[in-house]
């Protein structure tokens, strides 16, 4: 099975697509959390993505920021 | 209160600190999911990162890639 | 008052503001120089960004290089 | 003369250098503002550089997040 | 020379162009290998890429995943 | 298959590895380029990741700049 580096991989379904011209906007819901996507349209119509696919957002480690009231 | 362009703020709790010279690894536990976050070790030093701390992982749109079986 | 890891917060004033479907570039201007921004045009409807607002570049530590002559 | 696509090029002088195994962090005084940069030790090295040099911070412009009050 | 601490440079030729409002999509010919990038519009413009341009693709070293079968 | 957005896949084999406390320094030698990554020590040991390894170096578009003479 592929292995990759990408520490964060977080299952959920595509709620909501929106497609410009080379960029499109994935919406992915994750648990009770929402995540945001945006890819090339050229990726999302490779991958054929649509409403309701379960899909993995994957985020490098450095990448991530913190917030703390 | 400050808005934040980013678009994913997933909230959890410090549940790992790792430090290195530069760099600091915080793990979060985000739901069932394990967020992991490189930040620099002066950012975790100056917001006193401790474990057990409730935080918010922020993380940009256009950083967060998709995967499909 | 919220902490942001991110290291660098540059204050400035939105000067330009150009719209696609699913992004949205934000020019700021910060002391002599300009700051261009590409975000989600979603989050710059949901900030309601507009030219004059007085607004801060956030950047993380990892994302910058460096040149030298 | 070389052109390069990333949008942001802060000029300033460097006044803190840190170094780890891996990663190097470059704090670069930018007018008021201090900017903080971390690129790989090898890079640092290789660039020779050291605390006083003249340099240009690049930010790409989709890894500028914005803030608002 | 200008130096920078971008550890992957790329050299190859501009093979398509696709353009957004915002952003533009460039692919590049890298040995056999194509690479994509989007930058936006007006760095595009401003460097007036076209096709058959002969450019280097500049990576933060930060920015690269791996993946291993 | 697993499918993933990632436009860029640069296949490979590990000529050098350099471990920090948090961060791991990966040199995959691609055709005459070299790519260097940066990732988690984490990662890499979780893929045990040696030198000889055929991996595939995985690049967002959003990631990739421009240089152009």
């Amino acid at each position: 099975m592929m292995k990759i580096s990408g520490q964060n991989k977080l299952p959920g379904e595509i709620i909501a697509l929106k497609k410009g011209e080379v960029e499109c906007q994935v919406t992915i819901q994750v648990n009770e959390n929402k995540v945001v996507s945006v890819i090339t349209r050229d990726s999302a119509e490779e991958m054929n993505l649509k409403i309701g696919d379960r899909v993995i957002a994957l985020i490098k480690a450095s990448e991530v920021m913190i917030m703390k009231d």
